[in-house]
């Protein structure tokens, strides 16, 4: 499966993004405290917090819900008319929700949700990020200044859905998105039981994973880059300082060969930092690589085997029938 | 200065390039024991050279010269379509050198040149490199095994040129290749002195710097980029025990961050080694970042005096007046 | 449990080590070419390697044997009357096996056993390693160049025995070779069922295991140190494509908080690569810190399991009965 | 120059220190911010931090003072009879100024000053660090919890003083505290213009620099130790972000090869950030390295040209004439 070259970029990259959870401030301190994030805004049930390179206002928004999981995954189109292009694209695939000209610090946004029923929102014109004297950056080509607390991590990098159709999302992160699979796990039946799909050069945006509970909508883990491999070692250790959670790792994907770590906030959702190195898709006709279930249950890179929780728990967490 | 995010992006990336060095054998030995770069072909007066992670079947030739230099950079095409339009632009520039169906390892060529004359070759079809039993890398997302071996360098990072007319450059990066701005040195007259292009998500592809001496088609510098900060740090100590000049470094730039070490190649050429952590351009209306003189006097991020040299070596070396 | 300040210390250091290998040659090229070691003798069935900067003339003595185990293991005396008064600890606990003119590099050696039957030999006199013109340093103060290769471990840092008798060899660590317990592991029961012993301010050189089989003189592990853990890190992806079996790691162990990788060289026996970072047992009156199987059971320090192997796995791998 | 290796090691380390300062709060505020020490009690004039791993009550004391400089270095003695062979060495030195019962932490305290008029304190008996409950570490084996701030220094390393009698500082070191020279810098007169003592495998724990005022009693700066070089890196972009001084480095030093950061804290001092690696000195017999003026020259391992401030700086400052 190559990748068509002459099929148009029109989305830039994922973020912000909205995320549930049932313990607001202990979530808000987990990514202030641990992640380094900025608290740069809060209402009655939310608060929008802003990792330190992020070109935009905000990152991400905590939302106080019953339930940990995701909410929406906003979008940005590459230009004013990619945002019609892929509208029209979404109109045409049924999947649009309604307009939204609402949303803290972006433009009109297109709701929509994606044939698992998570939702998401495709926008445009966007506001920057406007440091205050107490994080204006030293060197202006950075958003905010470097916090130098915790796993410092950098921005946001992906979203890791669970779907119970995994095919049927591959179609429309291809046909209506216009994403790219860099990689996918093939199983013996031949069906693609998780794929990792790309809008730019980084080697993944969005990634859909089968969801072993039959259950929609559903978030397997959010996803955090940190400059170097040694931001995540030193998380490892104020994780383990913090009293959070730690899942796996440090350690090292076969797949996509990021470098990770994954915890779960105090909330319930998996949140993984990552480092990819210098690795870039700059082939614009990649060929997908394909993981047989053979080569997946190998392990991680250097052997490690996969954890069982892995692909148990993902949020919300659903009753255990 | 807002780049314009409905330009469409028609160049994937630079690369393959041609090195000129005296001292060929020299040069190889650098390349293949200090960088980790593999030797993959050779003909009478050059020697063709793959980093392990390059997609292409050869990242660098070099070629015997009397003088060192920059030979053709090759740059690929987003797809055959993009390959006609970024042709017709360089024709409707009147750049065009000719048509060359016989570059190893590439399709159809076509050469032409910037306005201070360095030679160039778009091209869209490309062989892959294929690894032989000696360098399968355990990990099939890889193009081949990685050699833990001196610097380790991944992949090509970008070219920095010399150039005697800055302003005119720019132009023909922006309308006739059609890549962005992300930084610039602006002089106290209001002319730009240095200039960072990129073609995707990485923060710059070409660079092109005023050259002090009035002279046409000189290099700065060629760059590798590594996984991380660290390969750079070892790579000091590699190139101080293998006695290879180290001009500065390990630092960090304050324009672009890129956490670098220069050294000259044997053949006088003078070669980056990069580390841009995880800092890309994801916003398609990035504003370019302009550094005064004042700014750039500052030195390096760190506060490291830009050194003598910086300012005075480029390649070919020309005979001081 | 308190050390003993008055107790002079009179050993400087572990090193150098014989290891026995059933396949000398292919343990001989993963010495050099993962670790990167440098041969620097070699007699009929033996090759002696040295790490680049131990100051001695050979670092480890690969001897060709039926089965992988581990040989004899030099102490250095801290001065030659500490030499004497150690000499007369072990006359007096009748462990002495005989004296030996003949090691390589070594002067006199006084050949004993612990109490396990594993070899040792106690010497103060040693030559100097002495690089010939191709590994001479760029810097005067370290032993040879800096191989710039794979994991390229700096020394030998420690060696982990098993023994059936963890309380018997603590009596011979304290009494006759006045080491000192800087951690242990306590059995429910209130026995050590492992212990780390120190010579001086690394938090340990000497470990006992306790033998899960009741067999004598085997060993759990020989371990190198590496400058970073990064040096790790780069050595699993050197391991991964050398086809090296990876058992564990990288990760950071809870007791004494080594950064580790552990893999089994060709020969079959177990090497870690460990990096303490800039921990030192600076104390003199240090306490000994014990670990419950409780908390030994929580595994690594950021929870990985610790691996069924390393209860399983010694050299010589002895017959499951 | 070898090392005697019968000469008995009576002293374990150095520290705690006391630091004078004409801006208490801004020096306390940078130590416990940006190097991630911690305020553990504080006096009218003074503030008592902590460095992480540290087992001693507290690791430096900040003194109001109006002019920077180093106030009362103190060093264990390695047991109580250590202490009084120390203090008999003292005593026959004339260099005892009198017996302080009252320091902090410690026991009875031998106040004496080298020949340079340093104020030193001599102790044996000490409190060890007491975490409470918002710093207690999740390992046992750890001093008190990891900060995952800023530079996270672990622990004091070393002290280098300026003075205006190398030669004698030097017999005094080895007489007197009978400390060992690892390395020195020889003039072309064969005059020791800096002296680098260690007390046990560290390769340095004190350091004298021949004062180029000729004046008494100063302090070229005070070093902590990092885990990682990568801790360093990132202490140069929180030092940037906190408009600290930053006066040379990150870099290599080729005496000793340590990866060191300088910046100087708010009330003047030279502060180094430094790493070592995994480089211990073993060898009871060490050879002291001497370098030459030449070689000095040459800079640091990189080539980096010394600082001009280097050789200028100290403190307390002293008027130009």
């Amino acid at each position: 499966m190559t990748h068509d070259p002459e099929r148009r970029r029109d989305l830039a990259h994922v973020g912000p993004l909205e995320l549930y959870t049932p313990v607001l401030e202990e979530s808000r301190d987990f990514f202030v405290n641990q992640l380094a994030l900025r608290e740069v805004g809060r209402d009655a049930d939310s608060i929008y917090l802003h990792t330190w390179d992020d070109y935009l206002s905000w990152t991400i928004r905590l939302i106080r819900r019953e339930r940990a999981g995701v909410g929406t995954t906003f979008v940005r189109a590459a230009s004013a008319a990619a945002f019609e292009r892929v509208r029209a694209e979404i109109e045409l695939a049924g999947l649009v929700d309604g307009i939204d000209a609402g949303v803290r610090g972006l433009g009109e946004v297109v709701r929509f949700h994606d044939p698992d029923g998570h939702p998401m929102g495709l926008y445009w014109e966007a506001g920057w990020y406007v440091p205050d004297e107490t994080d204006t950056p030293a060197l202006k080509n950075q958003a905010a200044a470097f916090p130098g607390r915790g796993a410092n991590v950098r921005r946001l990098d992906h979203v890791n859905y669970l779907t119970k159709d995994v095919p049927g999302t591959s179609r429309f992160l291809a046909d209506v998105l216009g994403a790219r699979c860099t990689e996918r796990i093939v199983t013996d039946e031949g069906e693609d039981a998780a794929i990792w799909f790309n809008l730019g050069n980084k080697s993944y945006d969005l990634v859909y994973t089968q969801d072993w509970t039959g259950a929609n909508g559903r978030l397997h883990h959010l996803a955090f880059a940190t400059d170097t491999r040694e931001d995540i070692l030193r998380a490892a250790d104020v994780m383990l300082e913090a009293g959070i959670h730690i899942e796996t790792g440090p350690h090292k994907h076969a797949i996509q060969q990021t470098f990770f770590l994954y915890v779960w906030e105090p909330g319930g959702n998996r949140i993984e930092l990552c480092n990819a190195g210098a690795r870039l898709i700059l082939a614009p006709d990649w060929k997908t690589i394909s993981w047989t279930a053979a080569e997946r249950a190998k392990g991680q890179a250097w052997g490690l085997k996969t954890i069982d929780t892995f692909h148990t728990h993902g949020t919300p967490v659903l009753p255990v029938e």
